[in-house]
């Protein structure tokens, strides 16, 4: 498989989280020839959702996701606060015209110890959720996160865990698919082909690091590390996949110290060469 | 379900592995009415494995298991290294009556992306190991490890893959179900009971922490945590397990720092409060 040109690649704005705002973000993507941008919430909020949608726009910028809508848990119930935020959210990836908004969903609620009452409340903040995004034209895309995050920033951790909740709750909703938090399932493969190009939302890379030092802030550029990222494009392509390859890379202890334009450069040059 | 009293618990020697020889923690167990012990090899041929064995009896103390073979992976082929050394902790096993020699299969080999090609590695390994202990009238057990540990420790991480593989092997192969590793899988219980008392070979317990501050090293004292540990011993004795619980605890930044005998306190404590 030929790697990837700067066009098929996607910025998540947390890879450069610490040297830019999301204005600097965009004009590093057409600098750089990059595809398209995928905004965090707290960038977009600092820029405002109007003029970041001008700006990615006129840069010609496709915008593969917004991160990030869920956190169910987080206060013990569906209550109108979480109900309100996620409304926003999708009302954001709408103004953006996001190809999906990302949901993290959320761990165990403070205190809980019950995984299955977490799934459930999840369960109902998507449906609710998604309710609202079908009216606004707005994909909801479920992340499972790498199952280290199973307490405290989401409790659906597996493709297969995901694809069960998409197939109770129907039509648009699907799946995030971040190499980072599936390489290591050996359902990968099988899942993905349940998944399909209709439940394939997103496609998020970056690198699994040996060591990892830290488990939220350690993840690697691509090649840094030992994800069989062409594999897994593969797989996903083979599904019928043809969006954009989002690169979201959170590394306190790296990237987020060097020069974005660096970290850019790198970005393209591993695009074609280990992508 | 009422708590545990010590002598249905097991203290595997990584718990007090700064604090104390094999010796010692045989000495420790008994001290505390604790029903059994789990040598990590380590320990065991610093104390030598005659030696080992008749203080563990003359202790009336069982043998839960016996840490570790596997490591398939390492050498990037079965070899006479990787097959000896597998043979000769079958022989351990034996000569320690031990309930299972529990398998920690290996991660990537270095340099390598290739999961697959890891999986049937560990496979071709562990059918080895398993004609020779057949033979010896050992159980093997796989330890599926938390998924955080896949490239460098175990490619196996859930209890699916682990009875896919038992299942391709046949009779005196089993799991070692480790609540730290598997406790976020929405799989767990129907796994479980897919295993049934037959390939349930060992039950291990600890805590996973929020937040968890070392990939390796920083395992939660039982009670300390997020996980359910009555709740999957449930699970797992509802398959006939009546095994001893083996307490494991890795905690370079808490545990292995303490009194062994303040250690061995708080086990007993919490396996009657909080298992």
């Amino acid at each position: 498989m030929s790697g990837l040109e700067p066009g098929r690649l996607s910025l998540n704005t947390a890879t450069v989280r610490e040297q830019w705002g999301l204005a600097e973000a965009i004009e590093g993507c057409a600098r750089y020839g990059i595809g398209g941008i995928s905004p965090w919430r707290d960038k977009l909020h600092e820029m405002g959702v109007d003029a970041a949608a001008k700006a990615i726009r006129d840069a010609g910028l496709g915008v593969s996701g917004l991160c990030r809508g869920g956190w169910f848990t987080e206060r013990g119930a569906i209550d109108a606060e979480v109900r309100n935020d996620n409304r926003r959210a999708v009302d954001e990836a709408a103004a953006l015209g996001a190809e999906c908004l990302v949901m993290v969903v959320g761990g165990l609620p403070k205190g809980s110890k019950d995984l299955p009452a977490a799934w459930s409340l999840v369960e109902e903040g998507l449906a609710e959720t998604l309710d609202y995004a079908r009216k606004a034209g707005v994909k909801i895309a479920i992340e499972p996160l790498h199952p280290m995050y199973a307490a405290d920033r989401a409790c659906v951790n597996t493709m297969g865990h995901a694809l069960d909740i998409c197939d109770r709750l129907g039509d648009g909703i699907g799946c995030a698919v971040d190499v980072y938090h599936v390489w290591w399932d050996p359902e990968l493969e099988t899942q993905l082909a349940r998944a399909g190009k209709e439940r394939i939302m997103a496609f998020h890379i970056c690198d699994w690091l040996v060591p990892t030092r830290d488990m939220l802030t350690d993840r690697g550029m691509m090649g840094d590390g030992v994800i069989d990222i062409p594999g897994i494009r593969g797989l996903v392509e083979a599904q019928g996949f043809d969006g954009l390859n989002e690169v979201e890379i959170f590394s306190a202890l790296d990237w987020w110290k060097r020069d974005p334009d660096e970290v850019l450069a790198t970005i393209v040059e591993r695009g074609r060469s280990v992508c």
